[in-house]
């Protein structure tokens, strides 16, 4: 029998484990687990909307069930196999997802003296509440004229590290004082899974850091600890907690300790540096020079990676250009956007819970066009390009016949039109897109949604083969770990080519380069870009609505 | 016994019949027959949104078993009280709702020949199918330098008479060929009532003629024969059959024909010349100098009547301006909004059916700003003041926490602020408002709306007493009909005084005055007013809805 290799994905509200053959990426095993703390994981507050925290022990209770389960799944469906095989573990997680720990490495949440503190839980990416705290930061790293967001789109986002940070620093006395340093949650369960409880011994992963904590070898690490001080005192203590270097996923964080070996029935096997689910995502889905891989789920991450031409350091509006935060070697470029799937789960929630498969098959039968409406996807922010947190939804359009179905497809739409202007920003800086790969669990289910991207790209977009991209990813850099093979080479014996592939119709796309226009003046206006009229836009949807009925 | 009189009002989805005792106004007996074909009495097409008609024959049908009932009321709430009593008989309806007739103002819709054509039906009012028609008159009659538009704002509206025929002309050459005329149905109701069936004995009242069919005896009546050719021939043709001279409400139309006696058990007693539901719902509730009237229905109507200054006989945006059209003699002010009611209804429908006092009683537990959202309140076009039926809904300042109750809550804010709009542009043209009266479904119903109104027009606003002021006006105009007295003396005795009234808050009122201007930004730019700068709107509704956190 043959090494196998163990990915865990921890997503927004579930925790995935693929068991897969290191030999040709073979899926032997996987299981899901469901966060149960919260609304679907995720802990929220009515007086605050944009508070979004996590457990720390209920995602690894889930984990325990969820790796227990693909384990067995395994030994069922290859009776070859032996847990003796799994010579590997890679992790990747959401994030910027911090959470505070004690001087032993202990998430803060598990003190009791903490149960009801949100601010000791893990602040889940989509927490905004850090707005006031990254435009500060925005404005203190221009004022001091250092390069530390040249690298992530030239603006801070309320969703990393420092921002959350300084937020508790300065709203959470308690965890202020109690907190011996943060750790990224893609950093901290493979300490927990290794056993680490000295900080001196955690490996941090050059993804989260890189991509959220303003970390780069050419300006010396992490921000300057005076300039953190400036800021919150405590901040230039938790730097000093952390390690002044950094690793890429596929090097090993550790050996798994003792009292998982025991609980999973696995043996002392090398544990991968940890990083982000949409990184690892895109390893899974086979990201190469000219491959942008799109992970569509309740945000979406673009990733790619440089080719023999340089990247360029900044491109204005990108959040994330890194060395080594994809692959090994390779400078990895992140964007994204904040609200896809969370944007359809908000509208179906309004409606009192529609199914989304039903309103998306109701919507495919509509023309491009044909809903009159037109949508801002801006319900949680702008990610990329605007990188403002400060922007909400906007829906134009609407008559007294517009239904659910018509605003669903408007949504799908303007994701779609999001992320174009990402691609065109992208393309407009030499970083060359060839193919398009989507991942992630939209990408899988939605066939109508696929469809519109590809007409409102205006190119084909396929769809990579893996379900569990991200855990796959994952279990690449497990083997990786393990000495297996370099990251980029395993991925090439382990990741199956894309499989179905979706061609824009040239008519849809037609008519949807009249819409992306409208979309542009809109999203300029109200992202602050350029003040461009919009007094004709109301006339000029209802003129395509009446070309698309005309066209029935 | 004292003398009685009926009322019947027609309103868009039910026919409502009074019986009062005319020298106090006591109602004695009431009742609401709700239409039964189409959707709610209204036949609509999927395929064409903007379509709105009614059947003739289900409102007549609808009629006779309103009448009977709220006659059975009247005797069984009064034993004094007998059908000999009925001295004259009051008609409104919705408009401008012409149907075509025949040679013997028959409905081409009773016609079999015509089962299936839409055209042959009644044009409801918020039927807008003709809007390209509309935009053509009104450039037209301005590039004919004709004064036929000073009284309606400037703008011909496709809810309008000769925009809906001019429309049929076009469109439908079968009703076109047969229609040896169009009446208004608050003209056609008396003349069925009246037996009348020859067209010059039909008598027109001035006040739909004067509103929506561009009449105004100081420019010689209806717009020229020669105009309304060069737009269609039919058009002169069908002027042709109306009579040159019209009639205000209160007048008589005729006497109760014989086969509609015996249906009631009435005399032959005057039935009053016809008139618009609002108008006369502004006669029930007490209209007169300085003290506005607001009917609101699913849309709203504001009226008011002119007193020793002259009224304008333009004011920029304003609907009409009409001598004798509310009252006999005082000069008629008539403005609304498109969808107020339909607004509330479409959110509803679009969320399933959700119950809208329940959706109501939540919204009411909002602070003003709490929502974080801002609407347009043009999902049925804007009436007034800028007269644009081809403007579209807009929806702002959604967060993936808005919920159905938050956008609820902004829709009823958005129609607050398009009434303060119709109000600023009122008194900018010296029409004093010193007083403000709700009346119409929503007034009695929703002490939530009016607490809004109140907050965002930063006056009180009280209640008109009767629940049914539009009836009460068609019985008013029935008494007057019959001689009993003048509509204006009459009124003073009939109609009871405001009850409840609603005072502004402070407080809210000092939140709204900064959310309409936003809202005046938004509808300027869009409605193509100013192209004032909106990049700042999300922000500072983000900043209204901190502070309305805060201040909880």
């Amino acid at each position: 029998m043959d090494a196998c290799a163990l990915g865990l994905d921890f997503g927004t509200g579930s925790v995935r484990a693929v068991v897969v053959r290191v030999t040709d990426g073979r899926l032997l095993g996987a299981a899901v687990e469901p966060y149960t703390r919260g609304d679907g994981g995720v802990i929220t507050r009515p007086s605050e909307p944009h508070l979004a925290r996590q457990d720390p022990a209920d995602l690894m209770a889930c984990l325990e069930r969820c790796a227990l389960k693909a384990l067995a799944a395994a030994e069922r469906s290859d009776r070859a196999f032996r847990r003796d095989r799994v010579r590997g573990i890679g992790v990747d997680t959401t994030g910027s997802t911090p959470l505070p720990v004690d001087e032993s490495l202990q998430s803060l949440a598990l003190d009791p003296a903490f149960r009801d503190d949100p601010a000791a839980l893990a602040w889940l990416w989509k927490d905004h509440t850090a707005a006031a705290e990254a435009a500060e930061i925005t404005a203190a790293v221009r004022a001091a004229g250092r390069p530390w967001l040249t690298r992530c789109g030239g603006v801070y986002s309320p969703e990393w590290y420092w921002a959350k940070l300084l937020r508790a620093a300065r709203t959470s006395p308690a965890v202020t004082e109690a907190a011996a340093g943060w750790l990224e949650l893609c950093d901290w369960i493979p300490a927990v899974l290794c056993g680490v409880d000295e900080p001196a011994e955690v490996r941090i992963g050059v993804c989260a850091a890189g991509h959220k904590g303003m970390f780069a070898a050419d300006w010396g690490g992490w921000p300057e600890a005076g300039f953190l001080a400036s800021l919150h005192p405590r901040l230039a203590d938790w730097r000093r907690s952390l390690p002044a270097a950094v690793s890429s996923a596929g090097q090993a964080a550790g050996l798994l300790a003792p009292s998982w070996q025991s609980r999973f029935g696995l043996e002392a096997v090398p544990v991968s540096v940890g990083a982000l689910d949409a990184h690892l995502g895109a390893v899974g889905a086979g990201v190469r020079p000219g491959r942008l891989v799109k992970i569509l789920g309740t945000s979406t991450c673009d990733l790619s990676v440089g080719g023999e031409r340089p990247v360029p350091a900044g491109i204005p509006g990108i959040a994330g250009v890194v060395e080594g935060s994809v692959l090994p070697g390779r400078t990895g470029i992140e964007a994204g956007q904040a609200a896809v799937g969370d944007l359809f789960a908000w509208w179906s929630r309004l409606l009192g819970g529609t199914d989304l498969d039903r309103l998306g098959e109701e919507a495919a039968r509509l023309r491009p066009g044909e809903s009159g409406l037109l949508a801002l996807d801006w319900n949680n922010g702008n990610r990329n390009i605007l990188a403002d947190p400060e922007l909400t939804g906007l829906l134009l359009g609407q008559t007294l016949a517009t239904g659910p179905v018509e605003v669903f497809r408007a949504l799908v739409e303007a994701t779609a039109f999001g992320a174009r202007t990402i691609l065109e920003r992208l393309e407009e800086h030499a970083v060359p897109v060839r193919e398009l790969v989507a991942a992630g669990g939209i990408a899988g289910r939605s066939a109508f949604l696929l469809q519109v991207y590809a007409d409102v790209l205006g190119r084909p977009i396929a769809v990579a083969a893996s379900p569990e991209a991200c855990a796959l990813g994952a279990a690449i850099c497990g083997a990786a770990a393990a000495g297996l093979g370099g990251v980029e080479e395993l991925a090439a014996a382990m990741v199956p080519p894309p499989a179905r592939e979706f061609a824009p119709n040239p008519a849809a796309a037609a008519v949807y380069e009249r819409l992306y226009a409208l979309y542009r003046r809109l999203h300029d206006h109200f992202g602050g870009v350029a003040a461009v009229d919009l007094s004709t836009v109301m006339k000029e949807l209802l003129a395509l609505r009446r070309e698309a009925a005309g066209a029935a």
